[in-house]
């Protein structure tokens, strides 16, 4: 007997998952299935998952219950070799290469945000396309609700309060519907917060929502949404976002903490090393899908643009659009495909006409325009939720699904913060001319340097009383005082330009100058360089008694990250700390 | 009419809880509750989560809706004024002081875990006090079986499938029995994982598991576990952890990926820096829970050491026990002395005596010891879960615990790995004698500074194929070459003795350099000095057209870090890349 064809397939989506799924069906293939993560992300559930009315992990399902007898490897793909066909993979837990062999390849990868629509979106925007954006929204709504909560300040108030989302396609609209309908539940449980606090606007850069759906079912949203108190701004562009806010084409800004970009996608950093033919950041494919130029490749999904055969209204060719629908089909498709090459018959050309399309807009809403009829309200809901019930893979997974929603009905939305989004250690972060980014009195949990642009540095001396002022540059760092001692911020740094800082997270700075202890020195130097000897460190904390004090020296804040008082080794080789700031929280990194 | 007294509670635990929900009946008091996170954790429940029987969000409930009324405070202590009687808040958000006044004021941060009892266990040491841990222990568990199922090494699938929990008590006997329970109901999903590849052991100091319940409990449990392949070890000492594996005394080592670890509890680096009288690490108290020399304070639950009046066998006087129902009861009980005291009445000292003890082993089965009778089995299981679902507060949480258990039994339980685990910049890795650290062919995704220790470096010469040897001792480095280039390691380095390292994560040691171009020099003359001019990376890796190749610059790896393209200004400034390894995941850091 023949060697049995091993097909792999690189990405669990839609089209990666039905197509293993269809040649799982023939015995003759050995079927491997490669993703980074071990489950199935079904994609419309998400922003209800964001919106807490199912838990997160009721939108997924593990990619081993839905596929059994299919070999499934959570694992990065590092590189193809399409000659040698083989792929090389790293496990995701041990960094070990391992290489995994194929006959035919399935290149089902899907796409990423794609955050560069405009400066300061990758830095300050939320994007929502997997489980962990869903996760990382709900908490991060829900840290609003609490800082506002309890805040005195009403410009802070306003700010935390004020949530816009970009873009107003599909995705955009369900999201902003969800989060409005979730928000308007919690209320009761914020005592100082009032309905009238809150600001949701919906920014849109066309003349109309949801492109996507027939007019009359966009202007039925429009007005909904609007009813419930959300701000569509509709021909707005965005020309900025920052640590503050977003900024508008015409000058007006628009003060918040919640920037949810819904907005492009684009190739992953894989599919774009894999040096194949591309437009528009999607591969090339034949109308068979096969990718030209490597033989029994394939490719299907978001990441592959496949020539439909048919022509548009001005003439170009159409292409399949990159939907979960288009996406289901083409992984049956590809699946027939290979089958049919392997016995020797020639594929078929790829064909598929929509059926439809459906948006749920929150509070029991939906619209929907289906086989041609177009329906609005709480009927298009209850078919919308029938049909993504229908569509979700896996038996338990719809018995779940149905009880968390049976459960949302009848009990209030949970407000658990289940985890605070941490900052990486080094993040960028992009200012507007007239940011202010420290103030007397604030807490730095990190410092600044800067990439792009220029700030203006006002401190008063402690001594003189006059003000010292210093225009900081490229290369220039600020609060960077915070690394030798913890105290409160004591000038004013404001942005005099569009300007670019990485922030360097203090604790873990800390750790990497006890690896390097040169750059204590180099601290030392720049600071008694640039400043005058009032403002140095050493003379507003007057010394303490440790020799070592001042040092740069390993932290000991939180419980994962202290040092055992009982290890038994040179301890002397240890400096202690400088008083650091240590937090009460029991709350590990990472 | 008075100003309403205001009752300021630190902590949010069984303690805090009740201490508010008592205090809150008395409307003519202000309570305000400042907790780390929004939400109280029901202990008891964790294993559970951690096994995956519940959904992690089931053990927790929101602050806000078990105590409508009082202020909640989602932020971290900084200091307290006792004199001036305020706290210093941080926001959790916005970094800003906000100081809280208080009149009475009761302390209930309970205790964090303490890592400290032998050398690693902090590095490589899993703890399960919070829902982090739960989330974090399950997503890990799962990983080892993704891991374990595609991989060809048999001494990693070993290594993989080798589970250790330190600590024979509560915590440790619910969660080893627990996750037992868990890894046999998912094997059926890994099919190259087989039952007896997998290997749970539980480590005891003491000469018998379950030191707070009867022998006879202990003892069943005991056969229990055995029976379901438990490997239990009394009587043993560990001497440390490494990044491979437990070291027990003796020279055994136990090569495992996973250790879980339950013993020991220590204060909160908040609680140290008060300055209050301690004792075993918990705040001296009088009978009536009063801090003394502090007018108006009080403390309660585990970080309290509360005198009951009482003397135990030795002649010892007996202390509160630090468990869920004395914090109940303490939690009561002060209210009660704080309602007392404003009225003008004395307080009461505590008294109280616990009604019994129950244990969750995984698999059905409890053990139980409640007012003087002992149950083991179903029935004891089945009187554990309806004790905890009468005791985790609110009506809401209730009825989705039970959904969540009905669910369970019925569904097979899900492998969804939620989240993988970030290390974060800079950690710190232990490793024991002969730990290899790196190999050929290991892809290394950062580098490592000695702390403490030496190893030794062999690389093999690519032009003279020789052997090339160094021992690298404190203040040296190794893998630093992946800065320059990720290609695979190429030497081999082994500890030559208990040592530790710091590891930096290379994506963001990546950025820290960007802030700093001087780190860039630092590491070229490093290298240059210390290794043949064969191994440098230049000589290994040819030159590429780019002319800042080779150069430490901004990286670029995945979506959320990727500086987007279409950023205006000044490009010339940002040198190109190194082709560094990139994701394909668009997971985001954080």
């Amino acid at each position: 007997m023949a060697k049995k064809k091993r097909v792999l397939i690189i990405g669990g989506g839609f089209a990666g998952l039905h197509a293993a799924k269809t040649l799982n069906q023939h015995s003759r293939f050995e079927t491997e299935l490669i993703n980074a993560n071990n489950y199935f992300v079904f994609q419309p559930l998400l922003p209800e998952a964001a919106a807490g009315v199912i838990a997160p992990p009721d939108a997924v399902s593990p990619l081993r219950f839905l596929l059994p007898g299919v070999t499934i490897r959570h694992a990065r793909v590092r590189s193809i070799d399409f000659k040698a066909r083989r792929a090389e993979t790293i496990d995701t837990m041990q960094r070990i290469i391992t290489h995994v062999r194929f006959d035919h390849l399935v290149l089902a990868p899907g796409q990423i945000s794609n955050l560069s629509h405009f400066p300061g979106l990758a830095e300050h925007g939320l994007s929502m396309k997997n489980l962990s954006d869903a996760y990382r929204l709900r908490n991060h709504i829900i840290a609003t609700l609490e800082q506002a909560d309890v805040t005195t300040n009403p410009e802070l108030k306003r700010q935390l309060l004020t949530y816009v989302t970009v873009g107003g396609g599909f995705s955009g609209v369900e999201t902003t519907g969800e989060i409005e309908h979730m928000i308007g539940g919690l209320l009761r449980f914020y005592p100082r917060i009032k309905r009238h606090d809150i600001r949701i606007i919906l920014i849109e850069y066309a003349g109309r929502i949801l492109g996507e759906l027939p007019e009359k079912l966009a202007h039925f949203t429009h007005s909904r949404l609007t009813k419930r108190g959300v701000d569509i701004r509709l021909n707005t562009k965005i020309e900025a976002a920052s640590a503050y806010g977003v900024h508008l084409a015409g000058g007006q800004r628009i003060k918040t903490a919640t920037i949810i970009s819904t907005i492009g996608a684009g190739p992953s950093p894989f599919v774009e090393r894999l040096g194949l033919d591309m437009q528009w950041g999607r591969i090339k494919t034949d109308p068979m899908m096969r990718v030209p130029g490597v033989k029994n490749v394939w490719a299907i999904g978001d990441a592959a643009l496949i020539p439909l055969g048919s022509q548009r209204g001005d003439g170009d060719p159409e292409y399949a659009q990159p939907t979960a629908q288009f996406a289901t089909r083409q992984g049956h498709h590809v699946a027939h495909n290979i089958i049919a090459v392997i016995n020797g018959n020639p594929p078929r050309p790829f064909s598929f006409r929509p059926r439809g399309a459906l948006a749920s807009i929150g509070r029991h809403h939906a619209v929907a325009s289906v086989f041609g009829i177009q329906l609005s309200g709480t009927l298009a809901w209850f078919l919308w939720r029938l049909l993504y019930l229908g569509l979700l893979p896996g038996i338990s997974a719809k018995l779940r699904l149905m009880s968390s929603w049976l459960l949302d009905h009848f009990l209030p939305r949970r407000a658990v913060q289940l985890e605070q989004w941490r900052r990486p250690a080094a993040s960028y972060a992009h200012f507007v001319k007239g940011d202010q980014v420290l103030r007397p009195g604030m807490i730095t949990e990190g410092f600044y340097t800067i990439l792009e642009g220029s700030f203006d540095l006002r401190i008063k001396n402690p001594q003189t009383g006059k003000m010292f002022h210093r225009i900081l540059r490229k290369g220039d760092h600020f609060g960077e005082r915070v690394i030798f001692d913890p105290s409160l911020t004591t000038g004013h740094v404001i942005a005099r330009e569009d300007s670019v800082c990485m922030v360097l997270e203090r604790h873990d700075f800390l750790r990497f100058a006890q690896g390097f202890p040169f750059l204590d020195s180099y601290f030392r130097d720049y600071i008694t360089k640039n400043f005058p000897a009032a403002l140095r460190p050493e003379n507003i904390n007057p010394p303490k008694k440790q020799p070592s004090k001042n040092r740069i020296s390993r932290s000991n804040q939180t419980t994962k990250n202290r040092r055992p008082a009982s290890r038994p080794k040179t301890p002397k080789t240890r400096p202690k700390l400088n008083p650091l700031m240590k937090k009460p929280s029991t709350k590990k990194p990472g």
